[in-house]
């Protein structure tokens, strides 16, 4: 049986799922964390891979874009399916791995698993293509509404990482795509961590994207809105997640570089852009 | 937080992935278990679909024959890529979405989650290809060794139902391709489980395969070596996980019909071949 940890100073980390990302880095720093005996829950991405192998197996990846300029993946049944190969098979099993490895007793979780992230299913979803709104009804998503602490708090108590991906669960129970960053925003809130960490492969929030000199060090909660005009992209999603993350009693989000040596404790002593109520 | 199940009287129910299995009917006949109260560990295949996606994928199926005439899947770095995804991805994100819908709260474990299922990896595994011995080296398999029964209890006692699969961890904590029936004797055996009842496309064990009137109803421990002359191709894997099943103190392990209404309870009254001490 391993040690437990406490479950009162939960570390909430998200690595996405982009090019760039290197898995063995991040994996080697929270391994270090973990046996000084900080808990931490890893929540993770797979977007990229997705894409490849939806590609090979021939249904390449479609986006919608929301009339609010929001991008999220089209997700019929088929490709829920791919998603979940991908997400809760390849890359969390192969990230798993990775810590089992470092002698970090992992143990992954979708969203699915004892309902860990639940919401509705959007009944249908408002897209915008070549300029003209369309109504797009058989796709599975939507948005989490309650989290499974008591499943993570078990696990960590027993001594175990858990290592969380999407799919999360409808209310009825269906697998269902929701945004990783959003998840991770969820997932702090619930254990009442004081950080969450969003690791990608930039060095935080850039007021003039992909020009990372324009890093911006620190925002408030109040400021998040304006931030959302020019957060580029996949960005907006990581805002939004920072937004509902400090709304909901966590004490700091911050953007930062996974790219780097140790990224986790950079990012834990500011690294990054740091955000604060 | 769902009801506690006692973890002294575990059921544990393989369900093999090959064609002609209704996941929806075994599913359905598990949830009416778990809902009077047995607690249950369910152990599920998935090489058809790992067939059908290599093949897709560009790399299909390899099967190496011991020279004692068991077969297995030649599994390389990248077979074990897709049969994760198969597997932990989409078999069992969506038997634990069939379970949640039912009202059962299912948790999907890999072998490497918690190293669940431990043991060595072969360095090198010799087969039999067109009359000749060769030396297989590149191969990510291994033989289950040690069950971390603990998880298994954790999540009964906290009220969820496990729902497992390979791939397990190497001593080394690599992920590596295992027998699904040979797990499920080694979970059996861990938890100390009374009966151990494994699902196929079949009725049972068959004296003269496939003539399903050749059905054998009951063996006993000592007769299972004979059993290994006449059971063919994968009922091989079976007939060893039942005897370790048994030597491990299984009660009886039931091989029985997954195509069949209510599979689960007409094989816990011994419909099937029923295989004792």
């Amino acid at each position: 049986m391993p040690n437990a940890f406490s479950t009162t100073n939960a570390l909430v980390i998200k690595v996405g799922g982009s090019a760039g990302i290197d898995y063995d880095r991040v994996c080697a720093d929270l391994a270090a964390l973990v046996k000084a005996g900080q808990p931490v829950v890893l929540v993770h991405g797979g977007s990229d891979e997705t894409n490849r192998i939806s590609t090979l197996l021939g249904k390449p990846p479609r986006t919608l874009t929301s009339p609010q300029g929001y991008t999220s993946r089209y997700t019929d049944a088929e490709t829920l399916d791919i998603f979940a190969m991908v997400y809760a098979g390849k890359m969390n099993t192969r990230i798993v791995e990775r810590l089992q490895k470092l002698g970090v007793d992992a143990v992954g979780l979708s969203g699915l698993d004892g309902r860990l992230l639940q919401g509705p299913r959007k009944a249908s979803v408002r897209a915008v293509e070549n300029g003209r709104q369309v109504l797009v009804r058989d796709d599975y998503t939507g948005k989490i509404e309650t989290v499974n602490a008591g499943l993570l708090t078990t696990l960590l108590s027993a001594g175990y990482t858990p290592v969380v991906c999407p799919p999360a669960s409808s209310t009825e129970g269906e697998a269902i795509n929701v945004d990783g960053d959003r998840a991770a925003a969820a997932i702090a809130s619930a254990l009442g961590a004081k950080q969450l960490i969003i690791l990608s492969n930039v060095p935080g929030l850039l007021r003039a994207f992909p020009d990372e000199s324009t890093l911006i060090p620190s925002l408030r909660y109040g400021e998040l809105e304006t931030a959302l005009g020019f957060a580029e992209g996949r960005m907006k999603k990581k805002v939004l997640g920072a937004s509902e993350a400090i709304a909901g009693g966590v004490e700091q989000v911050i953007f930062a570089d996974a790219r780097i040596d140790a990224p986790i404790r950079a990012a834990m002593v500011g690294r990054g852009t740091v955000i604060t109520r």
